[in-house]
């Protein structure tokens, strides 16, 4: 028996299987970053009963064995001594009770994927049509079906539609329900899809947005294009995995790891489903029509298609153009004939998301040079205008989202999401998710982690404070009661410890700093080897689009070198425009048409391939950028060299 | 516990059901013609453990009750009394032990329903194409969808192609296994529906003819229109009512009938693929393609669809025109994504099983005037020629079939098929189902009943021979050891005693021979009264088709007045045209478009409510009619008045 505490669940589980795994299987909540290989950090807990061998030697009175040096790697020998371990690496051979301390506990994400206000032309692909019907008599023998196609031909001029084979089934039931009265949902000018008894002209339908960390649903109708209900929930595939790749690695392993994480998204959609038409006040089944996107990796695992090809080179996706597949040969719970409609990728690493940021912005109908970064979990680019459109994906590392930095975490409560340093004096103010206010005043959570926002904030605040330099090598000249040492490497502590609620201070370290530089200059890089392939050396717009980038601060951005110079005001966050585009495809089928075309209109850099990706690379790690010049950023950054 | 012997099923039976319904749960084989109404009096069992109540009395000592009169009907006092009891008129109480003689079991039908040859022009409507792919690379990044997509294109200038989502699963991994060479599997030119590693040039499609009482399938290569194997078996429906009406009742009753008939008749269908497949040394999942026809009622039991409305004015179904559905859909198990195409029925009463005679025998494309009789458990007739085509169906009664008929069974072993009767002496010679001699010569099988094409001959026989009159009663004069009296009605003996294995000789009583008057005159007036409307005063041609058909004997038929008159060498069996025709349609796609054509150019007559009918049908009930002339009997029928 396995007992996790403090949240109480318990269970068998088979021998030799991790802490982690235990975890997952009894629904204890661990945080997982690195999809447990040991590389991230996150899943300490401490053993509160349970015998110990070390290094997976089993014995007869062993229950608990350590794997691997990673435990020694992040944990002291203090912690070691006080029974903490990483999940990860630890084998259950008996009986244990496993604490999980607050720190490493998932909790709830703030998912912060509101849908965008965006006028939308409706022509949906599911139409509703009223008829009345003559009754069958002995001189009139038509079958049911043909006298409800009959009727749509008269007063609708729908021809040669064929019926979905669950439709068909009850029909008979329906027609004499209703009186000979009936409402026949179409799909595409094609399809029967649906029938009811009377006329009953409301037609719903929900759009999906798959994030690697977040899945937000908008439930619109169809008739009006309005949003009447939004539901979002984190992935539940975070569990296996935190970033694309360890997803891959996680359906490559086998074991029917895909299988797994195939469910699990399946599940979660369907859970969106049901809570946004609880919402709404309808039936899951009223939901008439479904679209979806998605980046590649999340795209493939939704279709249950291994994603083993997309993490290889030459990176080949199992399918590129759109698809419309029956709800139920998914497993999606709405009306049992309705169509998926899956959004098309546009490459290996360029996703469905991405193809509904591009038909929410359309940068081939402007004249102005458009660069769109689109910020999740994965970063991915798109730049040009009309003329011509490249795009990009950079492996940025899932530093904007936390992990992989020392006190990072996603963005829940009690992350800390805005910070602000006072240049004089290096004093923090900093905002927690869930506050409403700076830590100035009176609030009722206390810190537990920095969140991708904060951390964008903390490296642009403290390389205009000069508490970094340009290259982001912490200033050793400074003299500052928050600056302090760990192990020889130094550290700027943002939140006090009687601040937080984790026992500890927050802070941000050398190794935070070079994990965001990494980070942003790939997506620098990006830009600027795809301004040299499209001839031009300025661009007009940047779009910030993704949940993330609408709470980063467009100015801590700019500073730390995110995107090449651009007039400050031309730089605007859109919101979840992957989302919106996926709105935009559920409302309107020339979208959908669009979204083919562009996809493949887009042309794709691969920047890996690129000879001089590396020194482009490299110059863009400083703050802003090694040489590049940035007009617009002249006055801030001078008022810093003065300092 | 309930206990059946002596096949030795036993278990728990909720308290209150009858003891059909208990055989029904056991898996006891008790014949069931009229589907448990208390009507055929077939149903005959005896208890041999078991304490009595009467008309439903429910004491604690009794076990078992009988409900209704049925009883008293069909069992005389002296039976009661050894505890013979109506299986579906006696409720189960507690335990018994139920006993169920030779002449109750269903038994193993000779399922008659081989292939015709016929010339088939081939174009089926899936086609396997090969292709060699391009491999990926960085620079020729498509989806392995649409690099299969394009190989289609380049070489078999196949454009726009869907694919099916089972199949988009495994694709990536099937395109690697065959090193990029892969054989597709498109339907219609429209969609893909298999992909397999390689060269797999084969290809199988099943057709099957779903019949009230046999349903049979003819496994194709679709590449060389041959039939590799076949394989039949009785309906699984039969156990809940042997005919349309009865199968109908019983869904109508509700708790679960359609569902429970539908299942039985998709689990049939199953074995069949699946024997068939193995028969043929290929995989149950090879077969591609499916094609199927039925009457109405099996149409849409077989769709899961209520056939209520088929049992009540206006007659009207719930679809007509053919249907394209995708297997498993249906839970059809050959692979995941093939179709199986339901053809066309032409009314209420005039099913797919007719269609597919339409198909096969084109009497469309003819300028002589046909007759096709197709007699099954249910009497469907087209007439007519290129310039217009009649169809009607009759309610022959399941006379021809065995039933209602005192000692009549199924075509199984035992059934006295053939008979000739001695005009001089009366004397009989059957033949035996099973055996291969008449039973002037040694045989291996006892007779134990009479089945449909015996009881043809035995009336036209009777009626040769002077046994009965041209109305069909028994001569009071005739003296003869084979002419005995029951209960003051006259029977003939065909097989005495001594010659069957049932312990009673096996008779034709008169009203047997009434039975026989009502079906065969419903055929009659229903031919004639199509002539009618097509003014005509002769026929060119009687096509016979039905497996049953096939085994009748062309002169008896014509005796009893089953047609009006026609030259014999006019007269012929096309064996089962309805299998033929769903073969047809499995490998012709042209032949499909014209089944739905043809299916609605054919005009419905309904016999009931023609104001002539029942005159009609009244004359028609004499030996072969009251007043019609038959030019072509003339030398038979002069031979028996000269007798």
């Amino acid at each position: 028996m396995v007992v996790f505490q403090p949240c109480g669940v318990r269970g068998k589980i088979e021998d030799g299987a991790t802490i982690l795994e235990a975890s997952q299987q009894l629904g204890a909540d661990i945080e997982s970053i690195c999809g447990g290989k040991g590389n991230c950090g996150k899943c300490r807990v401490r053993i509160e009963r349970g015998y110990f061998a070390k290094y997976g030697i089993r014995s007869k009175i062993a229950s608990v064995a350590m794997i691997g040096e990673a435990n020694e790697k992040f944990l002291s020998k203090a912690q070691l001594k006080q029974n903490y371990r990483m999940a990860c690496q630890t084998l259950i051979h008996g009986d244990a009770v496993v604490f999980v301390p607050e720190e490493s506990r998932q909790g709830r994400q703030v998912v912060r994927k509101e849908a965008t206000l965006r006028d939308i032309k409706l022509k949906p692909a599911v139409k509703k049509y009223f008829i009345e019907l003559k009754k069958p008599t002995l001189h009139n023998n038509l079958g049911d079906l043909e006298r409800i196609q009959a009727g749509l031909a008269e007063k609708y001029k729908l021809r040669n539609l064929t019926i979905d084979y669950p439709i068909l089934q009850n029909l008979q039931n329906i027609a004499r329900d209703g009186d000979w009265k009936v409402t026949v949902s179409v799909w595409n000018k094609k399809e029967i899809i649906d029938i009811e008894p009377g006329n009953a002209p409301k037609a719903y339908g929900l759009a999906v947005d798959i994030g690697t960390t977040t899945v937000a649903g908008y439930l619109c109708d169809l008739t009006t294009g309005e949003v009447v209900a939004t539901n979002s929930m984190m992935n539940p595939q975070v569990a296996y995995g935190e970033d694309v790749m360890s997803r891959i690695s996680y359906a490559v392993k086998g074991k029917g790891g895909l299988k797994q994480m195939n469910r699990a998204i399946i599940k979660g959609v369907n859970q969106i489903a049901g809570r946004a038409a609880a919402r709404a006040g309808i039936k899951r089944t009223d939901i008439i029509d479904f679209a979806v996107v998605g980046n590649t990796c999340m795209h493939h695992i939704f279709l249950n298609i291994d994603p083993e090809y997309l993490g290889r080179t030459p990176f080949s996706p199992s399918v590129h153009h759109s698809l419309n597949i029956k709800a139920r040969d998914l497993g999606i719970k709405i009306a049992p004939s309705a169509y998926v409609h899956v959004l098309p990728i546009e490459a290996g690493f360029v996703g469905a998301d991405n193809v509904g940021v591009l038909i929410a912005e359309e940068p081939y109908n402007q004249d102005e040079i458009l660069l769109i970064i689109d910020i999740g979990t994965n970063g991915e680019l798109i730049m040009g205008n009309r003329k011509k459109l490249l795009s990009s994906s950079c492996a940025t590392g899932p530093a904007f989202e936390g992990a992989e930095i020392k006190h990072g975490m996603r963005a829940a409560p009690g992350a800390i999401e805005k910070l602000k340093i006072d240049p004089k004096t290096g004093e923090v103010q900093f905002k927690v998710i869930g506050n409403e206010h700076w830590n100035t005043e009176v609030n009722n959570i206390s810190a537990r982690g920095i969140c991708g926002s904060g951390i964008f904030d903390a490296a642009a605040q403290m390389f205009l404070a000069g508490i970094i330099d340009k290259g982001g090598r912490f200033n050793s000249r400074l003299k500052s009661p928050r600056l302090q040492k760990d192990g020889g490497t130094p550290e700027y502590v943002i939140a006090r410890k009687e601040e937080t609620t984790v026992g500890h201070e927050i802070v941000i370290c050398q190794k935070d700093i070079r994990a965001i530089q990494l980070a942003k200059g790939a997506m620098y890089a990006g830009a600027r080897i795809m301004m040299k392939r499209l001839g031009i050396d300025k661009i007009d717009k940047v779009i910030l689009a993704g949940a993330f980038g609408s709470y980063i601060d467009k100015e801590s951005a700019a500073v730390i070198g995110l995107f090449p110079d651009c007039a400050p005001e031309n730089v605007y966050a859109v919101g979840n425009a992957a989302g919106d585009g996926a709105r935009i495809a559920l409302l309107n089928t020339d979208k959908r048409k669009e979204a083919d075309v562009m996809a493949r209109r887009v042309e794709y850099v691969e920047l890996t391939i690129e000879p001089e990706f590396n020194s482009t690379f490299t110059r863009a790690l400083s703050f802003p950028h090694a040489d590049d010049e940035f007009p617009h950023l002249k006055r801030i950054l001078n008022n810093r060299r003065k300092k």
